[in-house]
C-alpha cells in the first residue's frame, strides 16, 4: 500500500503570555493565551526527520515573549498578526501560520474613593478569542468568545414540530431559554479598533438574545448573528454553536404544589446543540480563515 | 481482626436548582447548586443493609426542589438552614443535617434605555458558597467565596527567607502577586442580612489584597482574614486557601531586550500554596462548623 | 446591509446510553456517549421559527435510547450507521446526519478462581470515538481514539532545526519523547469487525510509536499513521494530533548531582502540538467524512 | 476587635517528577504528584511579613527533584517519609510536614514477541494517592485511591426505607449498581512492601464490590471496608467516598418496548454519595493522619 504524507501543522500551543503596561504608577494589562502553528515545506521531517525546515516550537514560544515586549499587546487580534507575519515572512519554509488567541479580562479593583492604580480582578464568565492566518500575502481575522452564559425567564415557546414515533416532548408556551454563547466573526475588512469592535459584537449579541421573543433557538441564532453584522460594518460572517442548557420545570404536583415556571432542574446532558452561520450576501470566500 | 463502623453520612449531592420569582413583569433569579449529608441511626444499613432509618437521597433532591417552591431562596445560608432543620426535625433516625451550597451570579441584560426584566448574563468569575450544619438543637453557618482571583503588579517584595542547600530563588524586591482567592468565613451570630454581609465580605478581600504592601503571601492572607473580621462584626473565624499564581520575569537578555517586570509567563504547576486561619479572641468554638 | 443564512445543523449532545446484554446470567456491556447533528430545509426555523421541519433533539435522544433496546450496539460505528440511516430515511426534511461517538471500556472483574459474571471495572485511559456521516445515499465512517498517552525514555532525538534571534533550545541528543496520541482514521470500505479494526488501530498505533527511533514527534507520527494503514485495508487516512508532553530534564547540578536523563519535570502548558494527515496514494475524496 | 493567627501551613503543590532507572537497556518509570505543606514557627510572617523562618516553596520543590535523584522512588510513601523528615528534622523552625502523592501507573508497550524495553503507555482509570504526616517524632502514613470505577449490571436492590411527603422512589428488586471508588487506608504500622499492600487493597476492594450482593450502597461500603482490613493486616482504618453513579431503567414502554434492565441512561447530577468509615476495634487514635 502506498502512502504520502497529507496536511500538517505544528507549533507551541497555550503560551501564557501576560504583559504590563506602565504609566507613571498606573499599570495596565493584558493576559493572553496564544497558540502558533506553522506549516510549509514539511515534507523531510515527517518522512525522514531531518529538521532542516522546523522552526522549533521552543523558538515560537520564545517570540511570543519577546514580541510582548518589543511590539506590545494593543489587542489579540493585532498581536497575533504581528506573529504570523514574522514567521512566514522571516522563515522561507513557512508558507503559512495560524495564531490562536485566548484574552482573559481584569478590571480595576476599586478601593476607598478610587481605582487602585495597580491591583486588578479577573473579570466576565466569557473568554475573548481570534484565530490569524497568514500565507505570505494575505491576512485573514476571526474574533469570537466563548462561555457567555445567558438566561431568558419567559419570552420563549416552542411548538408546532414533527411528531413521529419517538416523540414524548410536550409543546411549550412559556419556557426558560438558555444558553452558552461561542460565536466568532470573520472580518471582511480590519475594523480601525479591534477592542471597540469587540465591544460592540459582545453587545449585539446579549441584546439580540433579550429582546428576540424565541419560537426556537434556531431562529435566536439567526437574529444574533443579523445583529452582529448591523453592529460592525467590518464584519462579514457570524458563526455562532448554542447549546441549549435545558432549565426543566420540575413537577411538584405530588407535593401539593404547583409550579408555574418558578423552580427548575438545570440540566447537563444531554443537552441540545444549535449550530449555524448568518453571513452579508456579498460576503468574500473565507479561505483559511476558519480552520 | 474484629472491626466497626466509624463516622459516615451520606445524601444527594449537587441538586442544582433555579429560582425565578416574579413580581409583575419583574424577574428576579436564584441559581444553586445544593448537596445534602445526613448521618444517625445507620449503623443497620451499613451492617446488614436494612434501610428502615434511610431517607432516599432521592427524597432528599424532591424535597429540594419543593422547599424552592414552599420558601423561596433568599439567600444560600437561608435556604440551607431550611433544609437542614427539616430534615433533622422531621426524621427521628436522623440526627445531623449538613447543607452546602454553591451560589452562581446573574445580572441583567442592558437592552437601550433600561435592563431587560426577564433578561440575565452569567456575570464575575467566583463562586459563592456555604455550608450549614444542624444538629436537632444548634445551627453553625460557615459562608465563603472560591475562584476570585487577583493580581498586584507591583507593591510586593519576596526576600530574607531560609536558605539551605536546594535554595536557588533569587530575592525579589518587586514582583507580581496573584493569587486565586478560596475564604470561607465563619458566623458566632447570624447578621441581619446574608446577602449584605457576603458583599461586604467580598470587598474587604479585595481592598485587603490591593492595598497591603506585601512582604509574603501569608502577611496578606492575615490582613485579608483582619480586615473581613473588621468588616462584618457577627464573623468569628476567616480560613483562607491562597494558591500563588505564579507570575515569572520572563528573561529577555539574549534577545537585546530588557524586561523590566513587564513581561510574564503565567505558570501552571507547581505552585505556592498559603493556607491560614485568622479569628477573634473570642470566637466560639466551631464544633462541626468545618466538616 | 443583507444577510442570508449559511451552513448550519443542530441535535442532541452527549445522550449517556448504557446496554447490558445478558446471555445466561453472563452480562455483557457496552457504554456509549452519542452525539446527534442533523441539517436540512432549515430556513424557516431561522428565519420566523417556524418548527414543521424540526425533528426536537429530546426526539433524537429518545430514538437513541430505543435503538439501543431495538437494535442492540455491536459497536460504535454499527450503531451510528442506523442512527444516522433512521433519521434522514425517515424525515423527508433531514437530508444530512452525522453521529458522533464516544465509547468507554470495561473489563470484568476478576473474582477468585474466575471472572465475575456481571461486574465490571472501568479500563484504561484512551476514549474510543467515531464520527459517521449519511447523506440519504452514501454513508462515511471515521474512527478513532483520544487519550491514549505513551511515552519512551530513551530512542529520541532532536537537533539540526533552524536557530534564528529567539533559539535557546540546546540540541538533544537523547531525550524522552511523550505524546497523548489523538487519532481519527478514515475507512474507504467497511471492515469485517468494527472493534477488531480497532484494537488492530490501537495495536499498530502503540507498537509503531514504541520502534520508531525518533528525530522529531513529526517523523513518529508518519510512521504511526503509516503502521495504521498497514494494518487495516481498509482505512484509506489517519489524522493524527500528538501534544509533545514534554518532560524536562532538572538541572541539580547545583546540588552536586548529575541527572543523567533519570529526573524530569513533566510540563503541563505550553507544549508542542503535532498535527498531520496520512493517506493511501488511492484515498477517495474524504467528502464530509471529517467535518 | 482583637484577632489572632489560627492553624496554618503553606508549602508548594503539585510538583511533578518523573523518575526514570535504568537497569542496562531496561527502564523502569515512577510518575508522581507530590504537594508539600510545612507548619512551625510561622507568626512572624504572619503579622509582619518577615520571612526568616519560612523555607520557600521553591526550595521545596527543588528537593522533591533532588531527592528523586539521590534517593530515587521505590513507593509514593515511602518518597513521602523521606521528605516529610527532611523538611522537619533539617529546619528548626518547621514542626511538621505533610506530603501528598499522587502516582500515575504506566505499563510496558508490548511489540511482537515481548515488552519494549523503555515504552510505556499510561494505564488504568485510577490514580493511587498517599498522604504522609512527621511532626519530628512520629510518622503517619494514609494510602489510597480515587477514581476507581465500578459497576454491577445486577445482585442490588433497595427498598425498606422511609417514605415520607416527598417521596416519588419506586423501590427497586434489580438495579445497577455504579459508584467511582474513592478510598484512603491508614497504616498501624508499616507493612513491608508498600506497592504490594496496595495491589492488595485494590484486589480487596474490587472483590469485595464485585460479590457483595447489594441492598444498599451502604451495605456495599462497609463490605468494601472490611475486606480491606482483611486483606492488609497493618491497616487499621478504611474511609471510602463512593458516589453513585444513577443508571437510570429508561422507559421504553411508550414505543412498544420492554426494557428489562437492558437499556440505561447514565446521569451525572444530581448523584447519592455514600461516605463512611471501617476501622478495627484497637485501631489507634489517628492524630493528625487525615489532615
Amino acid at each position: 500500500m502506498s502512502i504520502k504524507l497529507g496536511p500538517n501543522r505544528y507549533g507551541k500551543a497555550e503560551n501564557r503570555v501576560v504583559r504590563v503596561t506602565k504609566t507613571g504608577g498606573v499599570h495596565e494589562i493584558r493576559d493572553l493565551n496564544v497558540g502558533v502553528a506553522l506549516s510549509g515545506d514539511m515534507d523531510e521531517v515527517h518522512l525522514t526527520g531531518d529538521n532542516a525546515t522546523v522552526l522549533p516550537t521552543d523558538t515560537q514560544k520564545n517570540t511570543v515573549f519577546a514580541f510582548a515586549k518589543e511590539h506590545g499587546i494593543t489587542s489579540p487580534e493585532a498581536f497575533g498578526l504581528l506573529l504570523a507575519r514574522h514567521f512566514v515572512d522571516s522563515q522561507p519554509p513557512i508558507h503559512h501560520a495560524r495564531v490562536s488567541l485566548e484574552e482573559y479580562a481584569w478590571e480595576r479593583v476599586v478601593v476607598g474613593p478610587g481605582d487602585k492604580q495597580y491591583s486588578f480582578v479577573r473579570s466576565g464568565q466569557e473568554t475573548r478569542t481570534s484565530r490569524v492566518h497568514y500565507d505570505g500575502e494575505n491576512a485573514w481575522v476571526v474574533s469570537g468568545l466563548t462561555g457567555l452564559v445567558v438566561l431568558n425567564s419567559t419570552g420563549s415557546e416552542f411548538h408546532g414540530y414533527i411528531k413521529d414515533k419517538y416523540t414524548t416532548l410536550q409543546e411549550a408556551y412559556d419556557r426558560v431559554l438558555a444558553t452558552e454563547v461561542n460565536a466568532e466573526w470573520r472580518f471582511a475588512s480590519e475594523p480601525g479598533d479591534w477592542d471597540k469592535a469587540y465591544r460592540e459584537v459582545r453587545g449585539a449579541l446579549l441584546e439580540a438574545f433579550a429582546d428576540t421573543y424565541s419560537y426556537s433557538l434556531q431562529q435566536t441564532l439567526y437574529a444574533m448573528g443579523g445583529r452582529v453584522i448591523g453592529a460592525v460594518p467590518e464584519v462579514c460572517e457570524v458563526r455562532l454553536s448554542l447549546p441549549n442548557k435545558h432549565h426543566f420545570v420540575v413537577d411538584l404536583s405530588g407535593f401539593g404544589l404547583q409550579n408555574d415556571n418558578e423552580v427548575f432542574f438545570a440540566a447537563d446532558r444531554p443537552y441540545g446543540l444549535i449550530e449555524g452561520t448568518v453571513l452579508t450576501e456579498d460576503a468574500p470566500a473565507p479561505g483559511p480563515a476558519w480552520e
